[in-house]
C-alpha cells in the first residue's frame, strides 16, 4: 500500500531547487543583481524555463492572457478541482533570486518527487508563476494574481512603463491580449485553495532558529506623506528659541512614531524623508516624510493612526509648524484560511520542526488570491531577513525542510479533501 | 562753527540708498532672484556703478588686484591714515538685494552727505566693495577681504568654478593678476579700523523693535558630517524591537542637539540630511546629517561639542548603530573691538535709539579684516530675519536710522582720533 518511503529523502530535490533558483537568475535585465520585470523578454525566457521544468515533472503547461505561466499535475479524477501553489516570477531592480521564485521552483520539485514516485492525487495540483507582483514596471502591484481573480481594471490598459510602453502594448508583444484578460480569471473554476511558499523577508525565523513557519495573515498597510512647514532661516543668526525648525519637528515626530508603534504592537516606518532647502547653514523650513504602518489587525493599525494623528498634531502645535497628512495607500489585512494554517502547522510538526506561526508584514500574491479561494502561506527562513537585495540568501537545508512540509501538506490536504468530498482513490494512497 | 544742522535730515539720503540697492540688483546673472558672483561681468558692472556713485560723492576710486572696488574720501591731511567702511558686493544664487550691498551703498550716501555739507575729516574715509564674501563661485569664502589682509594662498590659483574656470583665469579676465595679488594687501597701511554695516539676517532686532544694533562679535562656527550606519530592512517584516533604524537614531540625535544647544546657550543646526535607501517601504540603513554649531565664545561651543559627542555616542550605542563624526569646518569667534563697539552704541543712542548689543551668528568680511585692524559692525533690522532669499527686505526708515548712526560714528570717531593723535583740524569741525 505504501509506495513512498516513511521518511522520504528530499536532499536531491532540495539541491535541484537551489540550483534552479540560480539558473532562473540568468534571465535578468541587469548584469548586477536581479531585475526581471513584467512582460519583458526576460520574463518570457523565465516562463519558458519554468515550463520546461514543469513538463519534466509530468505537468501540462500553458500561459494565460496575463502572461502567468501555469502547470497542472493532473488528477486521476478527470473532473477534479484544482489546488494551486505558486508565487511570482518578477523581481525588483537590484533584487535577489529567491523572493517569489522559491515559491514556484520549490513546488515544481515537489511535483517532480510525486511524479518520480508515481503519486496520484484526487485533485489537480497546479503551479502558477505570476508575471507581476512587485509592480516595478507599471507602478501597480499584484497584476499577475489580480488577473486570475478577474479584477483587472479597464483603465490599466493605459498604464505605461518608464519607456512609455502601455500594458496593452506590452501584453500584445508578449503574445497576450488585453481585451481577452478575463480569460485569465480562475474565478469560475472554484479553486480548492492556494498555498504560497515565500522567503520570510524578515529576521524572525532566524531569531527563532527555525527553517519554516506558518503565516497567520498578511498585514494591512496604510501609507502617508506628512508635510511639515516651519520657517527656514540662517543657521547662525536665529536664536534657538525663535526657530520653527521643520527637521527638528520631524525628528520628534519620527521618535513618537517609533514609541507608539512599539508600545501598541504594530510596525511603523518612516522610510523616506526630504528636507528643504537642505543646506548645512540653513534652518530647515520644510520637511516631507513618509509613514508606512502595518498590522495583521486593521482596527489596531487604525487605532495607532488615530493616536499618531493626535500626538503628532500636538508636536506641530508646540513647535509652531504646520503638519499635513496625505494618505497614499490603503490595504486591509488578509487572514490566512484557518484550516490551511492548521494543515501547514501540522505539516511542519510532522516534518520534525517546531510549529511557529507569524504574520506577514509584506504583501504577497496570496492577498489577491484570497478574493477567490482560501489561501495559506509557508515562510522559509532567509539570511538576516534580507530581501530585495542581491544578498538575499536561503540555505539548502531549509529548502529541504520546506519540501518535506509541502509533501506532508499534500498528503494531509488529500485526507481532508477526501473526508470533505467523501471520495476514495483507487490509485495508491498517500498515507505515510 | 557748525556747518551741519543739529538734527540733519537723512530722509533723502535714505531714499537714495534704498533706490540704489534696487539699481544695483539689475546686475544679476539670473532673472529670478539675485545671483552675482565673484569676477563675473555682473560683478564688473556692479563695481562700475558703485565707482560712479563714489565719484559723485567726491571720492577717488580704484579696483585692487583682487577685483575689490575702492573709494576714498580724502582727508585734508595728506599723510592721514584711513578708516574703512564697506561690505561685499557678491550675492548667493537666489539671494536678496541687501546682504552685503547695504554696507557699501549706505556709507557712500553718508559720504555724499558729508560731501554735500563740505565736511572734512582728519582721516581718509574709505569704502570697499569686496568682490567675494559668499564663496559661491569658487567654494572658498571671504576671498575679497582676505586679499586685503594679505592672506591669499598660492594654491587658490587653481580653485575652479562650476565651468572649470580657475581663479587665476577669472582674475585675468577681470583685468587683475593673480601674481600681483599681494598688491591688494592693506596690511602695510596700518588701517585705523573697519566698520561693516550689514543686515542682521536674523529676527532679533525685529523682536526688539529696534532699527539697528551694535555687534559684539562674530560667532566661531564648527561644522561636522555625522554618519549613522544601522540595518536596512523591509518595513513590514522586521519587528520594531529587532530594528537598527538609522533614521530614528538620527531623529533622536537631532532632538538632543536642539536640547543641549538651547540649554547651554549656543546655536546648533542640523541643516542637511541624506537618508538611504530612502524608500517608503524600507527601514533606513544609513543616514548622514550635518551639524553646524556656533557661539561667540569658542570655549562654550567646544564644551557643548564634548557633551554632544558623549550623548550622541550613547544614543548610537543604545540603538545598535554606529556613529561617525567628521569635522568639515572650523573657525574661531572674532570679537568686535571694544572701543568701536562703544562708539557704535553711543552713536545709536545719540541718534535717539535704544542701545542694543547682539552677537553675529553669521560670518562677515569683518572676521577677515580683524587680522589687520580693529573691526566693528552695525546691524540693520531686516524683515523676519530673512536673507539669502529674494524676500530679503529692509525698511527705508531703518536705512535712515543707520545713516544717522554712521554720521554720529564719523563725528565720534573723529573726536577719539583727535584725542588719541592730539591733532586739531583747521577745517570746519564736526561737533553737532
Amino acid at each position: 500500500m505504501h509506495n513512498r518511503p516513511q521518511t522520504p529523502d528530499f536532499s536531491g530535490y532540495a539541491e535541484q531547487v537551489f540550483n534552479r533558483c540560480d539558473a532562473l537568475a540568468l534571465h535578468s535585465q541587469s548584469y548586477e543583481g536581479m531585475d526581471r520585470r513584467y512582460l519583458t523578454p526576460e520574463h518570457s525566457m523565465a516562463n519558458l524555463q519554468v515550463a520546461q521544468w514543469m513538463t519534466a515533472a509530468g505537468m501540462e503547461t500553458w500561459v494565460d492572457q496575463a502572461g502567468n505561466q501555469w502547470g497542472r499535475y493532473k488528477s486521476a479524477t478527470p473532473d477534479a478541482k484544482s489546488f494551486v501553489m505558486g508565487s511570482h516570477i518578477d523581481t525588483v531592480p537590484n533584487g535577489g533570486i529567491y523572493d517569489g521564485i522559491l515559491g514556484i521552483v520549490l513546488p515544481i520539485s515537489l511535483i517532480q518527487y510525486l511524479s518520480d514516485n508515481k503519486v496520484k492525487l484526487p485533485y489537480h495540483l497546479e503551479i502558477v508563476a505570476f508575471g507581476d507582483e512587485e509592480g516595478t514596471r507599471f507602478g501597480t502591484t499584484l497584476l499577475g494574481s489580480r488577473a486570475i481573480t478577474g479584477l483587472w481594471q479597464q483603465q490599466w490598459a493605459g498604464l505605461v512603463d518608464a519607456q512609455g510602453i502601455s500594458i496593452e502594448e506590452a501584453l500584445s508583444n508578449f503574445g497576450c491580449e488585453f481585451s481577452q484578460i478575463q480569460d485569465a480569471s480562475r474565478l469560475k473554476d472554484k479553486l480548492l485553495g492556494f498555498l504560497e511558499t515565500h522567503i520570510e523577508q524578515g529576521p524572525v525565523l532566524e531569531a527563532e532558529d527555525l527553517p519554516v513557519g506558518t503565516v497567520s495573515g498578511i498585514a494591512g498597510a496604510k501609507r502617508f506623506k506628512l508635510n511639515i512647514k516651519g520657517h527656514a532661516g540662517h543657521a547662525g543668526t536665529v536664536p534657538m528659541t525663535m526657530r520653527a525648525d521643520a527637521l527638528v519637528a520631524a525628528a520628534e515626530m519620527i521618535q513618537v512614531v517609533e514609541e507608539v508603534a512599539t508600545e501598541l504592537g504594530v510596525v511603523a516606518t518612516v522610510g523616506k524623508i526630504a528636507n528643504y532647502p537642505n543646506a548645512v547653514n540653513v534652518i530647515p523650513g520644510d520637511v516631507e516624510f513618509t509613514l508606512d504602518i502595518r498590522s495583521e489587525i486593521d482596527s489596531r493599525r487604525d487605532t495607532v493612526l488615530e493616536i499618531l494623528q493626535q500626538v503628532l498634531g500636538q508636536v506641530a502645535e508646540k513647535r509652531k509648524v504646520t503638519l499635513d497628512w496625505k494618505m497614499t495607500h490603503s490595504a486591509n489585512a488578509v487572514a490566512c484560511d484557518p484550516k490551511l494554517q492548521h494543515l501547514v502547522s501540522n505539516s511542519i510538526s510532522a516534518a520534525g520542526y517546531r510549529q511557529f506561526t507569524l504574520p506577514s508584514g509584506a504583501g504577497h500574491d496570496a492577498m489577491a488570491i484570497a478574493d477567490i479561494c482560501p489561501v495559506g502561506m509557508l515562510f522559509v527562513r532567509c539570511e538576516k531577513g534580507i530581501s530585495h537585495h542581491p544578498a538575499e540568501s536561503v540555505m539548502v537545508d531549509d529548502i529541504e525542510a520546506a519540501l518535506k512540509v509541502l509533501n506532508n501538506f499534500v498528503r494531509f490536504y488529500q485526507n481532508q479533501y477526501q473526508e470533505e468530498n467523501q471520495v476514495s482513490l483507487s490509485s495508491p494512497d498517500l498515507c505515510a
